[in-house]
C-alpha cells in the first residue's frame, strides 16, 4: 500500500513530465497542492468518475487554473475517462488537455479557469445553486441534493476584486457547503509577494462571516484531513482553509518564482524525482499507486446509493423527480412553446409605447412564474433594470428559497456567480445592471461565452438616451465589444414584441448566453404582420418596405428604429423608395441562410444608412464605403436625453441630410 | 455666526434646490454627507478656491459620485469659481455641473466619479503620486510636496472588488496621508444593505493594515473632527473613517432608498426644509453661512506660503525647482525630441526580428532612465509584458523611491491606480497585462479616456499567437472594443520601429490614453526608408507598394503585416500589383487628412484584404461590402501559436487565395 505522499508524488510526477514534454506549462502550483489534492481526492470527494454529470457529485473548481496538470492528473489517476495518451499531449492541438482547465474538455472539469478569480467566484455560484436546488427538491426523507463545491485557489485569485465581490457574498449568504482551499506559498508571479499582497487574508475572510481554519501545513495530510472535517462539520459558514505550500514543492526551484509558469528542464526534474524518491520511467504509475486512488468503484456505489435514493422519491413524488430531472437536464418546460407565444402575443395585442427595459420585464412576469429555473438578480438597480417581477421573490438565506438575488453593487462579481447557477445545472440565471457598467462585468460574459452556458444579462440605459447621469453611465463601445464577442448575442430590441421575442431567442439559445440591449426611455410599438412578427427571430427583417425595389435602405437597432421609421416615410413621402430594415440581433441574422440575408439586404443596394446611438463603425459591415453610419463616436455628457439626441443629430432632419446624399 | 450643522445645511438646500429644478438626481448621499464635507472642507482642508491647479493643495475624490451636488454645493460656498447660476442648471446641456462630477468642468473637480469604487481607488494612486514626489523633490528644509488626499466613499464603492484590489494595496503601501470617509449609512439602491452587504468592513480594512476609525456618528460635527485629528496623525498607514448617517437627512424619506436617485418632491422638500430649520428661499444662502465658508483669502494665504517656500525651494535648488514644474505641467523633456529620435534610430539601426512586447522593452530602455516622471509596473507579469527595465528600480513603501510598481493581480485596481497618479501630476504611468485581461481593466480604461489622461497601457500576448494558455489567455475582441472606445488610441505595432513609433506617440499624446497591443512570439524587421519612418505617426501608411496604381490592398497590423508582405510578395511574383498598408494605429489614421488617406487607400481600390488575427467585422469600415478579411470569428484554442495560426488560416496560402477572389 503506497503511502499518502507517494499518491500525492504521482500528480507530481504526471506534471513534471507532461510539462517537459510539451515544452510549457506551469509546475509550480501542481508541485505545490498535490497533497491537498490527494487529501481532498482521497477523502470524501463524492464522484464516480463513470459519469461526470451525476447530479450530486461533488463540484470542484480549480481556480488557479495554470495548475491544470494538477486536476488532469488526479482524473486521470481516479478512473475518468482521460487516458495517459492525452496527458502526453498535454497543450497540444486537439487532445483533451489544454493548458487551462476547459469546462468538459477533459471530462470530470466543471469550469473553464484561468483568469484569476473567476473560479472561485463561481464556485460561490455553484454552491448557492446547491443550496436552493436542495430547498426546492429534498424532502424530510430524500435528500437528492446534498453535495460540496470545492475550490482550489492561489494567491493571485485573492488578489483580483472579484474575489472579493463573490466571497462577501457567499458569507452573506452562509454556504456553508462551499469548501476553499487556499494554497498559500507567498510567491506570485512577480516574486515574494509581501511587497504587494501583505493583507491579513483570514482576518478578511473573518470580516466576510467565513469560517477560517488555519493556516495549516499543506503538505501534512492529517492536518488537512483534519481541517477538510471542520470544514464540512460548519454547515452555516463557508470554510476557507489556509494551506501553507511550498511552491514547486521537491524541485531545486521550490520557494522560488521560477518553478511558476516554465518547464523545469531536464536536470531539475530529474532532481525533483530523487528528492520525491520517485522512481519511475516518464508517464509511468505503479499499479499499486493507481490501485490506491482507483475511485471507480467507490463512485460506483455512491451514485448506485443514490441512484436507488432517486428511485424512491421518484415513486413518492413522479412530477417533482421529473422537474428535478428537466431542471438538471436544461430542457425547457414542455409547454415552451405556448408560454413564448403568449408572452409575444401579449405584447402584440397590447400594443404598448415602453421603454424596453419596461417591455423586458413584462416579458419575465410570464416567464418567471412558468420557468422556476429563473434566477433572476440586479447590482443593486433592481428597480431600474427591470428584472424583478411581481412574481419574484427574494432569497432567504438559510432558507434558500425565492427566485430573485439583490447582488449588490457587484456586477463582475454577480456574473461570476450566474455561471456558477448556470454550471451547477437546475437554473438559468437573468440579471441586469447599467449597460456602460458591463465592462466590470465583461471577462465573466466572455468566460460564459468561451463554456457555452445560457445566462441572460439585461443591459439597460443603452446609449445616450440614459441623459442626466452624464458619460460615466452612457455606453458607446459596449453593443459592438459584445457583438464581437465569439459565441454570444446581443439583442438590441425597438419594442415590445422584439423584447419579447429576444427573451425567446435566449432561452432557446442553450450554449450560448445572451446580453439584451434595452432602453431606459420610451420608444414606439410597431405594427407587425404574423410573417414580420416571426422574423424577428431571424436577427435581421424588413420592418417597413416601400413598393418596388428600395432605392435606400436604413438599418437600424433599439431607440433608433423609429428614427429610421420617421426618416424612410419623409423620404417615401418625397417620392424615394425607402425600406427600413430592424436588425435587433447581427449575430442571429448573420448565421441566416444567404437567401434570407439576400431578401432583406439585397446586395444590388448599396445605398445603406445605418443607425445606432453607439460607436459607428461596427455597421460599415453592412453599409460598406458606399454607405454611411450615424453613430456616436465620442462620449455623452449630462443632459436631458432628448437634448442630447438632438445635439448629436439624431433627429430626422440630419438622417434625412445623410439619406439624400447617399441617395445623390 | 452660523451654526455648523447650519452650514451644512447650505449644502443640503441647494442640493434640494438643483435636483428640484432639473428633475432628476440623487439627493440622499448629499443630504446625509453634509456634515462630513462641513468638517472636512471647513476644517483643516487645504486648497486655495482661487486656482484649483495649486501642485500642493489637498486632493478630494467623491467616490459616490452621484452626490456631485455635495461636492458642487461645497465648491460654490467656499468660492470656487462656481456661480450660483451654474448650480440652477444642474444636469442641463453645457452646464459645469454634471449628474456626475466631471473632472476639470467645475474647477475642483478631480476626477470624473460614476462608476462605484473607482474613486477610492485612483485615490490611492494620487496619494502614492503624493509620496513619490515627495521624495523626489522634498529637502529637509522645503516640503514643497506635503498634502493630504481625500475621499469620500459610499457602501456601493465598497461593494465594488476594484476597491478591495486598491485598497489592499494602500495598505501595504502605508500610505498615511490617504483618509477615506465612509458614508455608511446602510442603504443601497435596492434597499436596507443586511442581505447582500453583511461584511465587517472595519475588520476588513484593519486585514489590509489600516488604521480603521469608527464607527462614529457620522453627523456629530466634534466627532468627526476628532476622527479626521486621529487619521491625519497615523502618518504610516490610510485611514478609513467609518461615519454612521442616515441618507436623505432631515428629508420625509430619511433612512430609505426612495431618497437616492430621485428628486424629493415639492413636499417632501418644504418638509426638509422645515425640519432642517432652513427657512430661505430656494437657490438663497444667508450671507453669514457664505462668509462661514468663504475659503478665498484662507486659501490666498496658505498658497502664498506655499510660494514663499517654493521660490526660496527655487533659489537653493533651481534645477530641482524647474523640474518639479516641469513635471507637474506634464511636459515632456527639453530634450525630447532628441530622445524620440534616437529612440526610434535604434530600433532601425539594429533591424532586429523582436516580439513587440520585447521591442517595447527596448523602447523603454530608452525612456524610463530620461523620463523620471514615467512610473511603471504590471499586474504580476513584469517578465513577460516587458514594463521592467535595467533602468526600473521597485517602488520601496515607507521610503517611497523607485520607479516601478508590481501592482499583483489587480488589473483594474492598477488601472485605476495609474489613473490616480497621473490625475495627480508628476507622473506619466505605463503598466503591462496580457491583453486578453484587458477586459478586467476596461472601465478604468475607459474613465481615463474619458478624463483625457496620457496613461499608457502596455497589453501584450496580444493574439492567439499567445498559444498553450488557450482561449482564457487569447483576445479575440479586445482589439476592436478598444479602438472604438472613443478617445483611446490603440497601437498594434509590427516591427521594433513601429513599436518605438508607438512609444513616442503615446507620450506625446497629452489629452488621450495609449493602448499598445504587443506580440508573444517574434516578428520579422522590415526595412523602411527615413519617409516611411516619419509616416508610421500617421498611424496607416504604405510599407511594401508596387509599381504603378495597386490592383489590391493588403491592410493589415501588428503581427499579421509579416503575412501581408509575404502573400503581396508572392501576388507580385504573379505579376500582379498589391500594395501593403501597415495600420498600427487606425484612430489616428483616420485623424489625418483626406489627402494622406487617400494616398494610402485610393478611394479606386475596392479590392482590399485585411488581416488581423482578431475579430474581423472592424475591418469592414476599410474593406467594405466588395473587400474581404482574414480575421478570428471564434475563441482560440490551447496549442503552440504555430499549430494555431495555420489552423485558422493564417498562412500565405489563404491569404493568397482570398486575394486572387478579390482579384477575379
Amino acid at each position: 500500500m503506497p503511502t499518502r505522499r507517494q499518491c500525492a508524488n504521482a500528480i507530481r510526477a504526471l506534471t513534471i513530465d507532461a510539462i517537459e514534454k510539451s515544452g510549457s506549462g506551469h509546475p509550480g502550483a501542481p508541485l505545490g497542492m498535490a497533497d491537498m489534492a490527494e487529501a481532498l481526492w482521497r477523502h470524501g470527494f463524492k464522484h464516480n468518475p463513470a459519469n461526470p454529470f451525476w447530479p450530486d457529485r461533488d463540484r470542484f473548481v480549480l481556480s488557479n487554473g495554470h495548475a491544470s496538470m494538477l486536476h488532469y492528473a488526479v482524473l486521470h489517476l481516479t478512473g475518468y475517462d482521460l487516458p495517459l495518451e492525452e496527458i502526453r499531449r498535454f497543450r497540444q492541438w486537439g487532445s483533451k488537455t489544454p493548458g487551462h482547465p476547459e469546462r468538459g474538455l477533459p471530462p470530470g472539469v466543471e469550469m473553464t479557469t484561468g483568469p484569476l478569480g473567476q473560479g472561485i467566484s463561481s464556485a460561490v455560484g455553484m454552491a448557492l445553486a446547491e443550496r436552493m436546488l436542495a430547498a426546492q427538491f429534498n424532502t424530510p426523507e430524500y435528500r437528492i441534493v446534498d453535495h460540496h463545491t470545492y475550490a482550489f485557489c492561489g494567491d493571485g485569485c485573492l488578489m483580483e476584486g472579484v474575489s472579493h465581490e463573490a466571497c462577501s457574498l457567499a458569507g452573506t449568504w452562509g454556504l456553508g457547503k462551499l469548501i476553499v482551499l487556499y494554497d498559500s506559498n507567498g510567491i506570485s508571479i512577480d516574486g515574494k509577494i509581501d511587497p504587494w499582497f501583505s493583507e491579513d487574508v483570514g482576518a478578511r475572510f473573518t470580516a466576510y462571516r467565513w469560517q477560517v481554519i488555519g493556516p495549516i501545513d499543506g503538505h501534512d495530510s492529517e492536518a488537512l484531513d483534519k481541517a477538510l472535517a471542520e470544514a464540512r462539520a460548519d454547515e452555516s459558514r463557508p470554510s476557507l482553509i489556509i494551506c501553507r505550500t511550498h511552491i514547486g514543492f521537491g524541485s531545486p526551484k521550490e520557494d522560488s518564482a521560477s518553478s511558476h509558469g516554465a518547464p523545469l528542464g531536464e536536470s531539475a526534474s530529474d532532481a525533483t524525482r530523487r528528492a520525491l524518491d520517485w522512481h519511475e520511467p516518464p508517464f509511468s504509475i505503479p499499479q499499486d499507486i493507481y490501485a490506491a486512488w482507483d475511485a471507480r468503484a467507490a463512485g460506483q456505489a455512491a451514485e448506485a446509493a443514490w441512484d436507488a435514493m432517486f428511485a424512491a422519491y421518484r415513486q413518492a413524488r413522479p412530477e417533482q423527480a421529473a422537474e428535478f430531472l428537466r431542471r438538471m437536464a436544461g430542457s425547457l418546460p414542455p409547454d415552451w412553446a405556448q408560454i413564448a407565444r403568449g408572452m409575444i402575443r401579449d405584447a402584440a395585442d397590447k400594443g404598448e409605447d415602453l421603454a424596453t427595459r419596461v417591455a423586458s420585464q413584462k416579458a419575465l412576469e410570464h416567464l418567471v412564474s412558468r420557468l422556476p429555473e429563473m434566477i433572476g438578480g440586479a447590482a443593486d438597480l433592481s428597480g431600474s433594470v427591470g428584472t424583478l417581477t411581481s412574481k419574484s421573490e427574494h432569497l432567504r438565506p438559510g432558507a434558500y428559497t425565492g427566485n430573485y438575488i439583490s447582488y449588490g453593487v457587484r456586477e463582475f462579481g454577480m456574473s461570476t456567480i450566474m455561471n456558477g447557477l448556470a454550471l451547477h445545472g437546475g437554473f438559468l440565471p437573468y440579471a441586469g445592471t447599467f449597460m456602460a457598467f458591463s465592462d466590470q462585468a465583461k471577462n465573466a460574459v466572455r468566460l460564459a461565452a468561451i463554456m457555452g452556458l445560457r445566462v441572460v444579462w439585461a443591459f439597460t440605459h443603452d446609449s445616450i438616451g440614459v441623459g442626466e447621469d452624464g458619460p460615466t453611465h452612457q455606453p458607446v463601445e459596449q453593443a459592438p465589444t459584445l457583438r464581437l464577442t465569439p459565441n454570444l448575442n446581443l439583442w438590441r430590441p425597438c419594442d415590445s414584441v422584439e423584447t419579447a421575442v429576444a427573451w425567446q431567442c435566449a432561452l432557446e439559445s442553450h450554449d450560448t448566453p445572451t446580453c439584451l440591449s434595452l432602453s431606459r426611455q420610451k420608444l414606439p410599438f410597431f405594427e407587425r404582420d404574423a410573417e414580420q412578427i416571426a422574423a424577428i427571430a431571424r436577427g435581421g427583417y424588413v420592418l417597413r418596405d416601400c413598393q418596388g425595389a428600395p432605392e435606400i435602405i436604413l438599418l437600424a437597432t433599439g431607440s433608433e428604429v423609429a428614427l429610421a421609421v420617421a426618416a424612410a416615410e419623409r423620404l417615401m413621402a418625397e417620392g424615394r423608395r425607402a425600406r427600413v430594415v430592424s436588425m435587433p440581433c447581427a449575430e442571429v441574422f448573420d448565421a441566416q441562410d444567404p437567401a434570407w440575408k439576400e431578401s432583406v439586404l439585397p446586395a444590388a443596394v448599396r445605398s445603406r444608412l445605418a443607425l445606432e446611438a453607439a460607436a459607428a463603425d461596427y455597421w460599415r459591415k453592412y453599409v460598406g464605403l458606399d454607405g454611411d453610419v450615424l453613430g456616436l463616436d465620442r462620449f455623452g455628457a449630462s443632459a436631458p436625453g432628448k437634448d442630447m439626441f438632438r445635439q448629436y443629430g439624431f433627429t430626422p432632419e440630419h438622417v434625412l441630410e445623410k439619406a439624400r446624399a447617399l441617395l445623390k
